[in-house]
């Protein structure tokens, strides 16, 4: 209770503020509002000035809020107004073309890494092999070392000179782009080509990590260049694609971007459209839900018609195999209800697996952190010393394994083997044996899976040979993904996943009659459910992957087990990384403690909100911009309304209007004599809605002279009229929602009095003041009794 | 030009009325505001009295729509702050519990139903077999419409006596509920049982029309009553169950009904799922996929069970038939590029088809409209009328076909067949022949679907016999689909489009190797996707019911093409149901001239808001609740505050208090005795949250006396504090997204003038308000701009 009584007394402390002060004169001496990212948003007292973004990571940089909002001020106004019918379908067209070549160009660029992967890596793996035939183990140790070093080093520096972004899955960007933060520099060209050779090196060089997650970014990466028409500095002006200078139709952009490297990582356009729709965006709609599905199926298109081509040995060592399909359409799986005792164990060992990771990951990473941030040598050295570890455990293990006879009664497969691929590798074996643990380390991860998936080979691999490999992913999985080269958690956890999988198979071997193959796939889909927590978009990218609709009802209950066991430790791997990075995701349900506090108390223990009069002066405009980091200034205009007759005079709320285009006012230096209203042809005349719709320019560059300071600027043609409101007495749960849902940059607050003196904006709302974490280090008496609750 | 200056005019006029009248002596002479559905939202002149819903269809009915947001007033708060952590584990606990019984009923009733189904309607034919063995061809007539006369009459006089609200396929009004409108006696009991025992007597009198649609209702329905605990009349008052009595969880509830309902039609669970989130659903987060997700795995679970169970010949008749199931996996597809110009022959003929078909049907369930309203005979008659044509062709026009000779190179069918089932029904023809039309008629409609559907046959159906065949389902289809028993829509279209695609794989025979099944398979996707305009749950419906993912891109592709065309000609059959029963639905995207209107001209349009005082008396509150249909008011407190200084004093908007709270406070008679604040402790005492959250009761039921008329209530505990306000000078556009995405039933306009003497509320929106519609009875210039932007 005693928490709520102090929510009392700031309740009624805020009233008394709202209600008898807050006089006009009052405005001038007020402090700036200070809502960048990097700074603390919510003082309650003045004096307390920590940084919630401090701690969490070396990786936060200067990201920026996106605006969904539709900007609504008179040329905008105008410009929709004006737009012809020819112009709409310019526009849509243009939406579905673009939808295309984001389907095209991602399924070629899939081709071209699944194509270099599999021939860089396959001529590396046949060169060792035939070291290995000779006897030469040293030197086949040392050519797979090095080997694997330099396509590292290739990796990394690529990576860690030109562009830090590309390191790691980019998703969580990603999901963090599409809930409105935009990371810079993250989809760029050179990230792009880093990312493409990046990913290219790191999975030749047998690391373990997947192409999945990389697939995504650039298919986002392709989005957003063919959106804003090329890379920054080389950007096509075409006249078209000034639709798409919005973040609307960006967002949009990206989404098909994502969903179609879905699509391409596992050749599921259905997975990929649930994938963006589940784990990455945070808008949707039905039409959005169409424009993806498009995409993948270009995707699809274009892989398929590659794997037609690559039929006919064109391709070098590339086989169907590049990209990850399990096929085991051809089996019929059996199963009767008592199987469903060995699938719920699956999912619930998998799911703990799966918060284990997630939770050993998080210590890693903050780790990584740590040595990352000492500069760009220690990056570089961590993932060349992993890329060392990666390649001794590899090529070293598989000695510890005891050769196997060739089982007789198999006729079908070839035992054992020495090429590239195949499930049972000679290694080091005689004739007539081989080496289990050969055959799941000594070849690309994909080939790893597919051996590990594969049917009808209850007795291949031998429960040690199991352990080892179980452990050794279990290190890897770890210990790879924070390096610097592009990287998706994917394989790791199919990987780590499979073979528990199989291990459980053997130990409940005698119970159930499901293959280990089965097991394997099962046990593979448990751990991506206990770590990433999704389940439609993972159930069927399964079933996309292994081709089997017979299997859907079990993957279903596994995923959904896996999920709600890891759930009950903590949160998926995504929101760990989300957090780690510090980037401000707004959460789609708003916290419980929310609901006992009001906007109005945010706003009142934030400094009080700068506002501009319709009709400014110069100079008191280039002051707010240089002495605040607002993006965003309520205007309001205050008159004397003789009919009203009253002698305090009446304020109307104008609107918003934006930093960016109090700058290219400024720029432009159209700036006005005597303080008046202009005519719309006269700012039609100076502006267009395309000059308005570039986010670029920082006051710093804007020079104005002294006698110009002293002129006006009339700010209504540039006002968004239309911002989105609460009411100060709304609590901040319902306005997170209404932020979120709507898809905010800035929300005013209105104040619940009317009367004259009262100012007609109670403060703004911005993302930063809507995270749990700083409203929590601003009023920490919420913490209490939000601990109070937990007991 | 004109337009704008009239807009122009517009709001100069209201600038005037908002700044300088607004008076506070205005308020008591103003008109109620109406609201309700039945009268006209928007008087632009108080004279005109039109009624939009009038011409609409006579299916309207008293409409209610739904509060989604959560109500903060004292009371709500209280209640929820002494919430503990083990009433949330109650909570979350009934949650999927609930989703776990929606799953095993609609799994069960499913089951009843196509057993049903499948042994009446398999016994009739069976009798109706051996009479025309005997050749009695006269007596089988008369045997099979007797039959099928009867069947229809129990499942009309069901539905037109006790449920009217039973016919037809319920998706329309669960697409509205979803949306927040809620349709009277939509989700009863007696709905339900009428719905069951319709169901199977409207499919197993082999009327064209199919189990799916009304299997969503049921699971609708099975979902609302489990909410509720029970019938209306006797509902379980369990304690835990008051979770549930909100439109929020009743909505997620009846989310999970409806995709258990399309996976127990259609035995695809992610595709149920998906359906749920393109088709029906308004709202959507990722935790409600998860639990949509997992009830449609235990309908899955069910159904398989059920299978199982009857493959031992335990039911009857039933075979593994019931359930729509073309399995194609063991054929390996193959197609290759040039397959593609066929492929989009198949989407471009099925979008026009499919909207020559919404098309027609519109005008038909118009003239339906006019017959059904002329009372519960002429219904009757309709609908029996219907069932003799039926009967008439389904038995007669296969005697217009020839008997064809058995194929003998086809070794494993029997043919010809004289059973129920079977590809080769003998008939009326001699030995060794077979009549391919009474293969298609003389069945049951899934069995017809799988014999057309069915691979490597060729030349089984002649030509002639094809058109006859999609002749008669496109009459039949059109005429069926209206009247009074419960109809799905999946079924009748599926039948025509695969006939469609039979007859085209007929006609490019020579240019393709597409066999002719797929063609089918191929045209009721096209017919589909062109009349139902969904894309990524049809793909995901037909992937699992044809269980072969080879077939997905070019399923994907047709359905694509399909959708675009049909675009191009009208909206989908949902919405245009949706607009013939006068269902007030808000659409995703705002129309473009609302960009033009702000929601200060909509409400100056609108007779003037109500307000309440916080302290009100009781007679003014029943003079209200009588003279006014709203069902939410503004709740003001008008104070002079002596620190202010200010002689106009100051006017706080306290928030929004609903109809069915203040009846309750009338019912309890919480009067004063003077005009003051009550305590917390007072209002406990005689309220609770459950009290609260009914939403009975109307000001008739409620008798004050002329004594009590003058006393006083205190309206703020019962005041919602928080509710969602946009400025005056909002765009309509950005409200309706606003009102859409965070699901209100009111939402408050605010002025955006601050000075005494201005109201603190410068109006309400409701749903009505938000329609484009009756913003365009009311502004007919704004439909004048359209035009003009049209040309």
């Amino acid at each position: 209770m005693g928490d709520l009584t102090k929510l009392e007394e700031a309740e009624a402390a805020d009233m008394e503020r709202q209600g008898g002060g807050g006089g006009g004169e009052e405005e001038e001496e007020r402090d700036p509002e200070s809502n960048m990212l990097h700074q603390p948003l919510l003082k309650r007292n003045r004096t307390l000035s920590s940084n919630p973004l401090a701690m969490v990571g070396a990786k936060v940089s200067h990201t920026e809020s996106l605006d969904y909002e539709i900007n609504e001020n008179e040329l905008f106004k105008q410009d929709w107004r004006s737009r012809s019918k020819v112009e709409v379908l310019q526009y849509i067209f243009l939406k579905w073309l673009l939808a295309f070549l984001v389907g095209l160009l991602t399924g070629l660029i899939a081709t071209l890494i699944n194509l270099a992967v599999e021939n860089i890596a396959g001529y590396k793996l046949l060169a060792v092999v035939k070291y290995i035939e000779q006897k030469r183990y040293l030197m086949g140790f040392a050519y797979m070392t090095l080997a694997n070093f330099l396509l590292t080093l290739v990796a990394a520096v690529l990576c860690v000179c030109f562009a830090p972004t590309a390191a790691g899955p980019g998703i969580p960007e990603i999901k963090a782009y599409l809930n409105g933060v935009d990371t810079p520099n993250m989809f760029g060209a050179t990230t792009l080509i880093v990312k493409i050779i990046g990913s290219i090196g790191a999975v030749s060089a047998g690391l373990d990590l997947g192409k999945e997650g990389p697939l995504v970014h650039i298919g986002s990466c392709i989005a957003s260049l063919l959106g804003q028409g090329g890379p920054d500095n080389y950007r096509i002006r075409w006249h078209w694609l000034r639709y798409f200078n919005n973040d609307r139709d960006r967002r949009d952009l990206i989404t098909c971007g994502s969903s179609s490297g879905v699509c391409a990582a596992f050749r599921s356009p259905v997975g990929g459209v649930l994938f963006a729709l589940e784990e990455v965006a945070t808008w949707w709609r039905s039409a959005l839900l169409w424009r993806t599905f498009f995409s993948t199926a270009v995707v699809v298109v274009v892989l398929r018609a590659f794997m037609e081509y690559c039929k006919s040995e064109n391709c070098g060592l590339f086989g169907s195999g590049g990209l990850i399909m399990f096929d085991v359409s051809g089996v019929s799986v059996r199963y009767n209800v008592m199987d469903i005792i060995p699938v719920v164990v699956i999912g619930v060992i998998g799911g703990l697996l799966g918060s284990l990771y997630n939770h050993l990951l998080h210590k890693v990473l903050k780790v990584y952190n740590v040595i990352n941030e000492k500069g760009k040598l220690h990056k570089l050295l961590l993932s060349l010393s992993v890329s060392i570890f990666t390649s001794l455990c590899m090529y070293g293990l598989p000695f510890l394994a005891k050769c196997q006879p060739c089982d007789s009664s198999i006729t079908d497969t070839i035992c054992p083997t020495t090429g590239r691929a195949g499930n049972f590798k000679q290694f080091n074996c005689p004739k007539g044996y081989y080496n289990d643990l050969a055959t799941l380390l000594l070849t690309t991860n994909d080939d790893a899976v597919r051996n590990i998936f594969s049917l009808n080979t209850a007795k291949e691999f031998h429960i040690s040979s199991l352990i080892i490999f179980f452990g050794l992913y279990c290190i890897l999985g770890l210990i790879t993904f924070g390096i610097a080269v592009p990287s998706g958690l994917f394989l790791p956890i199919i990987l780590m996943g499979s073979a528990y999988g199989r291990m459980l198979s053997i130990a409940m071997g005698p119970y159930t009659k499901i293959d280990p193959g089965l097991y394997a796939v099962l046990g593979a889909a448990s751990l991506m459910a206990g770590s990433m927590r999704m389940t439609v978009s993972l159930c069927v990218i399964f079933l996309e992957l292994t081709n089997n609709l017979l299997l859907l009802p079990i993957t279903m209950l596994v995923l959904l087990i896996a999920k709600t066991v890891g759930d009950c430790f903590n949160p998926s791997i995504y929101e760990i990384i989300l957090e780690l990075k510090g980037l401000p995701f707004l959460d789609a349900h708003p916290e419980p403690w929310m609901r006992n506090i009001t906007v109005g108390e945010l706003a009142s223990a934030k400094p009080a909100v700068v506002m501009l009069s319709g009709i400014e002066k110069v100079g008191r405009i280039v002051e707010v911009l240089k002495n605040t980091t607002h993006n965003g200034f309520p205007v309001v205009d205050t008159e004397m309304v003789p009919a009203m007759g009253s002698p305090n005079g009446v304020t109307e709320l104008h609107g918003l209007v934006l930093r960016a285009h109090l700058i290219l006012v400024l720029k432009k230096k159209w700036f006005l004599q005597v303080r008046r209203r202009t005519e719309e042809w006269e700012v039609r005349e100076k502006f267009t809605s395309i000059d308005l719709a570039e986010r670029e320019g920082k006051i710093e560059e804007v020079t104005v002279t002294d006698d110009e300071m002293e002129l006006y600027v009339d700010l209504h043609p540039i006002t968004n009229t239309t911002p989105y409101t609460v009411l100060e007495s709304m609590s901040v749960a319902k306005a997170m929602v209404q932020f979120r849902q709507v898809g905010l940059r800035h929300m005013l607050i209105l104040p619940k009095y009317q009367a004259a003196g009262v100012s007609p904006v109670a403060g703004i709302l911005t993302r930063q003041d809507l995270r749990a974490h700083n409203i929590l280090s601003a009023f920490p008496q919420l913490e209490k009794s939000k601990r109070k609750k937990g007991h």
